[in-house]
C-alpha cells in the first residue's frame, strides 16, 4: 500500500492534494498522512469522509519535537513499509512594499519554508528509505529562480523569492546526498493557482488542477528529475503564453 | 574623498581587504571603515600605522542596534558625501559531515550570510544614497551555485552552501529595486583564498591577490555587472584547469 504524506494540508494547495489523493481513483491501494499544525473543520470533514484513507497528524514543521512526534504517529501506521511519497508544501509567503526602506525580516520565511523543510526530511528520512518509492518534493515557485527574478520584479516579496532560491539550493543538496540510495528529490512548481498564496482569482490554474499536476509529476518523475525543480504538466496550459507554460520543464535557476 | 566600509575586517579576506585599500597607492584618497564585532590585535596595529586612513567601527552585523550605531558612527565621519563602497564580506561557514543522519542547523549561517548583510544594506543605505561611487557587494562563493553543486557535493557544508545561494538571491533583488537609483549590487567571488575560510594552504590564491582582486572587481565594475555573481580576475590565473578560472567571468546561479 503506497503511502504519502503532505504538509500544510489544511488549506489551499496542501488540501488540494490529499484531497486529489482521497478522491481520485487509484492505482494503488494508498493511505495519506495529512499535517497541519491543527486540523480545521475542512480538513477535519476530509478525514471523517475518507473512510480511513486520509490521517490527520498534527506537525509543526518548525518545530523539531513536533515532528518527531509526527514521525512516530506515521510509523506506528506504516510498520516495516516505511514511507513512500513526501511532499513539503507548508509554507509562507507575504508582501513587504516598502522593503527596501524598511527592514523586512528574512529569517521568518527561510525558518518554515526551508529549515523546516529540511527538519521533515531528515527526521522522516529512516522511514523513507523503509518506503518502496522514496520520493521527496518541496513546492518550488517561479519567485525562487535569480535568472528570471527581473520580470518577477514587481512582486515584493524579497524574503519569499529569497526563501524559495534556498529551497532550491537545499532540494539540490538532498538529492545529491541522496541519489545513491535510489531517492528522487525535485521541486515540482504548481505556477499559479487559484490559492490565498498562489495567485488568487488570477491565477492560471484551478486547486484541482494544480494539485493533481504535483501529485502525477511526483509519482511519474524518475531518476532524470532527481536534483531539479520543475513544471506541472496540465492538459491545454503546454503552450500557455503566460509566464508559465505547465509542460514539465525544468525552471532555471 | 572615496569611502568605503568593510564588515568582517578582523581577520582573513575582510582583514586582507583593508590592508589593501590601506597600504596600495590610491588613485583617490579614501578612508576605510573597518568593521567587526571587536577589535582584535591585527586590525587594532593596520589601524594604528594607517594615519587615520583606516577607522575601526564596531559592528556586529546581526544586531540591528549594533548596526544602527555604526551608521552614526560612520555618519559623523562622512557627512553628507555619504558611504561610497560596501563590501559584506562577514560570513560564517561550517563543515557538517553527517548532515543527513544529524540535523544540521541552516538558521544559523542565514541569519549571519543573508540577513546579516540584508540589514547592512538596508541601514546603510541612506548614506549610500549621498555617495558618488553606489556599488554595493557581497562575497559570493562558488558553493552557492546550484549549477555546480554536483563537483562540490563532496564538501560537507550544506548551510553555508544554501546559505551562499540565498545570498546571491538577495544579491539580485537589491540590483533590481536599486538599478533605477545608478547603485551597482553584485556578488564578486574569489575564488579559494589561503584563509581559515577560503581553503587554507591548497587555496589557489594568497590572501593579498584575492584581496586585490575583489577590491578591483568592486571599483572597475560598472552598469553591466549589476545583479550577477561574478570571478576576480587574476593575473596568470585567467585559464587556469582547477575548479576556478579568475577571469572576472559571470557565474551559473
Amino acid at each position: 500500500m503506497a503511502s504519502y504524506l503532505v504538509t500544510g494540508s489544511s488549506r489551499g494547495l496542501g488540501l488540494a492534494m490529499v484531497t486529489h489523493l482521497a478522491n481520485s481513483t487509484p492505482s494503488d491501494a494508498r493511505v495519506v498522512f495529512a499535517t497541519a499544525r491543527s486540523q480545521n473543520p475542512d480538513l477535519k470533514e476530509l478525514v471523517e469522509k475518507s473512510s480511513g484513507r486520509v490521517v490527520f497528524v498534527e506537525m509543526d514543521t518548525t518545530d523539531q519535537a513536533s515532528v518527531d512526534k509526527a514521525v512516530k504517529a506515521v510509523e506506528v501506521q506504516v510498520g516495516d513499509k516505511g514511507l513512500d511519497y513526501l511532499v513539503n508544501n507548508a509554507g509562507v509567503g507575504g508582501f513587504a512594499p516598502e522593503w527596501t526602506e524598511k527592514l523586512a525580516n528574512l529569517n521568518e520565511e527561510f525558518n518554515v519554508n526551508v529549515t523546516g523543510t529540511h527538519i521533515v526530511i531528515t527526521k522522516f528520512l529512516p522511514l523513507m528509505r523503509k518506503g518502496q518509492a522514496k520520493k521527496i518534493t518541496s513546492i518550488a515557485s517561479t519567485m525562487g529562480s535569480l535568472a528570471m527574478a527581473e520580470p518577477f520584479g514587481i512582486f515584493p516579496l524579497p524574503a519569499y523569492k529569497i526563501s524559495k532560491a534556498a529551497l532550491n539550493a537545499l532540494t539540490v543538496q538532498w538529492a545529491l546526498a541522496l541519489s545513491s540510495e535510489g531517492f528522487v528529490v525535485t521541486g515540482i512548481n504548481p505556477g499559479t493557482v487559484k490559492s490565498a498564496m498562489g495567485g488568487g482569482d488570477i491565477a492560471d490554474l484551478t486547486l484541482e488542477q494544480g494539485a493533481r499536476g504535483v501529485i502525477e509529476a511526483l509519482v511519474k518523475g524518475g531518476a532524470e528529475k532527481n536534483g531539479k525543480s520543475f513544471m506541472i504538466e496540465v492538459a491545454g496550459w503546454e503552450n500557455a503564453t503566460g509566464v508559465h507554460q505547465y509542460n514539465g520543464k525544468t525552471m532555471p535557476w
